[in-house]
């Protein structure tokens, strides 16, 4: 993790410890759960409701975006409105950054003027770069090697849906009696701030190794569930993830091979990004020879052997080459509600990294620091 | 109107009733009323003011614009932040629509983090595709086909420059008692929510059979107003929109010909549009032909013989093809205040369509619905 | 300056008198005091602070920007969050001005519907032309021949430095009595509205007659400072600037030569810009040549004779070219304060100019208008 003495950045969730991580999460729940009334059509009954943390009352967040984005661009504006602050977006066409100034010029003196960096910048060294010279937090919202609000997203909509995934009591009718297994998540949600609980998942990823991948890696074995992955050969993790990925013990969970039919074996979610990102065009054909076989389809995921129940998820945007509309639009998706909780995953992280510049670990009865009204 | 179930898209005026369109252009009244004096230089008596609805506060309205836009741009920005919410601006080189995604895919996942979508991208069937699969309130700011926001504005200039078009007595004296005729202007003015009645116009349009003459062609029959339009053969409205013509019944009061100087006879108000739009560059040299002798004059409009007092409006941007400087720059313009009009009636738009999701009719009288302070 | 009856335009310092400037410089100071607490990470003791003026509540100040920047827009689009307000930036591709429509009907739309206009377009006679027809202030964010706000930022720096330019003690201990200097400057403080007093500096500017140089022509030597600049024989002022040295009076506190090291002898402050500004990359090779011997060093300050307490400042982005690392990142640079009260200075002419529309001159006490609370 990329840090000064007392500013935290945001590289990767490799940076942050399981508590921290199931904190954030329970945090955006919570943010959801206080935002939406506000955001329904105008009501008469606006007195009664509570308003999320006002952290970012008067600050301004600068989103340096150096790529086209919808979701990360729309999550990062509307969540910084909520909690009371101003999104400042400079694209690649408005500032000097990389063409008149260094990064480290650039990072001290968007530092001295706002609150906090929300950064899209290619190579994940650029990112890094700000991050040592920034006097406030610089957060990645996607580089070349990772993606870490995306993975909170996706992990969000997990444990919302935590219901789809019950356990089959095989001694059960044949009918699982979800009146009780609610109620029995209901429970545990008080108990725990919330955030329902997920049973450990088999999550299969069918693609190519990229930065939604690597920190699917560096998390999702930490939090109780094995990942299964199949690339082609010459798409695999580059080392120094790989390294991260060791060092925090999740490699034991992790099976890789090429074969996507065995890699969705007893798999409850199956997770694919494009094969064709931004900046990659010229190697089109090539990646599309290379990726032949790997589309995600009911098909495919039946002669796997799938979990009959498994669901999709993919971070958008989508092209057909990886996954058909059938499963696309159909209902194992949960593509769109994966979509919408990357809003209330940036504003978690913006409470807590920008607003209130949290100490280790994140409390996770975050409801008890809300100011009260 | 493209609609799902209890949403409520703007595509053209053509989507509203009478009531609604009147039901707006009072409300947009009220908005410029109410928010005038927070507008002026800081005072000490702000105490006083009563609040703008805050319809849109903690909300987003994400602005979707493929083309280069002042007015609307400005219109927009600054009457969403009047009514609390945050306009959220991204041009052709932000996002993904068009180029990485689908307008199905970009209309669910903007429509799932902001609240509103005011759309200007080019072909019109492109809204009418965002607004099939938008969950929140899609409105059109510009498209091939309709500009309906523009004909509120111009509506709204018009009924607030009502004792311009005063009915000429013949038998008063030569000069009208305007001290009488305000006066009684006044009275209507309250027992009708603000807005000044406006006497039958005959209003003529010279040019292009653009999105500003179409939305004016379905609306300005059905107040009441007839129109009477002159442009070459080829330049005529597309079958698609004199079809909503004839369905609305608005054809049997429209005038059509290819003569400026016979379109003007007897016009209280003379309009025109730019001949090249952006992206006509090409056929820059045909048009200048086809238009020969379109120019707005003060010399064309009295050999056609328009009223007198005849008054002249323009969308902007302007060029001096279509309107001379005297015309433009001189006291029978309105097109200043129909500029700064755009601001009023996009402001009344949000606050009904995304705010408040208004229900069918608009209430007249809009300032009950106004929160006490 | 450029007027209309009761607008007031900001274009460059030669515009306001030195009561203004010292005005303007106080209020940027209580700007930033008021303004820092409300920017530390969140806390519980809210309820004990005062609010910045919110002079901008419900207005939009329009950014007109042809070029790109990183500090401008990062002052600006923050400064207006502070105040309340809304910052809509409007890139060259955003907007018709100079594309599609004339700088006067721009003027005039953006000033129906913002409440300022901060404008950064090129050829110092387009924002000329935009104040000419605007209906709200009009400020100059940079012109091909003036940039006020940069001077204002560079003054508030000096000022709050001012420790670091006491005049040496001959007959003193050699280690001066800094503890009751600053209880000195305290008292002085206090009387002048929060400004530290600032003695007469010799202020050093090394290379090309460009827009940060000319603002400091006409301000400097006004408020007791004098200038000593080494340009090669072909970048000098051009005659209009001049004309507002020699009307203001400046040129005789202002020394102009070829010879850096000449220039730099006595200096308190030696300040430089880049040779090679956005536009000009195609005469850089001829200006690297030109510039030959112009990098600030230690080496050609010690040479030169400065004071050796100079201090070094720059208005950013920065090249090598025209100082060395040594310098730039050392301890005599006071570049990053200074770019970071380019947030406070532009505040304080927002607040005044476009917020409350001051009155000449601007009081000194500004502290007794805001608003109780």
């Amino acid at each position: 993790m990329a840090s000064t003495k007392s500013v935290h950045h945001l590289m990767t969730l490799a940076d942050l410890s399981v508590p921290q991580i199931r904190g954030l999460l329970s945090h955006s729940l919570h943010c959801k759960q206080i935002s939406k009334p506000w955001l329904e059509p105008q009501s008469g009954k606006k007195q009664q409701l509570r308003m999320p943390s006002q952290s970012l009352f008067n600050k301004t967040v600068a989103l340096l975006f150096s790529k086209r984005s919808t979701r990360t661009r729309l999550a990062s504006e509307t969540s910084v409105a909520l909690l009371g602050g101003r999104a400042l977006f400079l694209g690649s066409e408005d500032i000097q950054l990389g063409v008149n100034e260094t990064p480290r010029d650039t990072a001290r003196v968007i530092g001295g003027m706002a609150e906090g960096i929300f950064a899209r910048v290619g190579d994940h060294a650029e990112i890094e770069e700000l991050a040592k010279y920034s006097p406030v937090p610089v957060l990645n919202a996607l580089s070349s090697l990772w993606h870490p609000t995306q993975i909170l997203a996706d992990l969000l909509t997990l444990h919302e849906n935590a219901h789809l995934f019950a356990i089959p009591d095989l001694n059960a009718s044949a009918e699982p009696d979800y009146k009780n297994m609610k109620s029995s998540i209901k429970t545990r949600t008080r108990a725990k701030g919330g955030l329902p609980e997920l049973r450990p998942l088999t999550v299969a990823y069918v693609g190519d190794s990229a930065n939604v991948l690597h920190d699917m890696l560096v998390t999702y074995p930490r939090l109780g569930h094995s990942m299964r992955v199949a690339s082609p050969p010459k798409y695999r993790a580059p080392p120094e993830v790989w390294k991260r990925v060791e060092e925090l013990g999740c490699d034991k969970d992790i099976w890789w091979g090429e074969d996507p039919k065995e890699a969705v074996k007893g798999a409850d979610v199956v997770v694919t990004d494009t094969w064709i990102s931004m900046g990659q065009e010229a190697e089109k054909a090539q990646r599309l020879r290379d990726f032949h076989g790997y589309q995600v389809t009911e098909a495919l995921c039946r002669e796997g052997g799938a979990n009959p129940d498994w669901k999709f998820m993919h971070c958008l945007p989508r092209k057909q080459d990886e996954v058909d509309d059938e499963v696309f639009y159909g209902p194992r998706s949960l593509v769109f509600p994966e979509a919408d909780n990357r809003k209330w995953t940036t504003m978690a992280v913006f409470d807590m990294f920008i607003g209130k510049w949290f100490i280790d670990p994140i409390p996770e009865k975050e409801k008890k620091q809300e100011p009260k009204k």
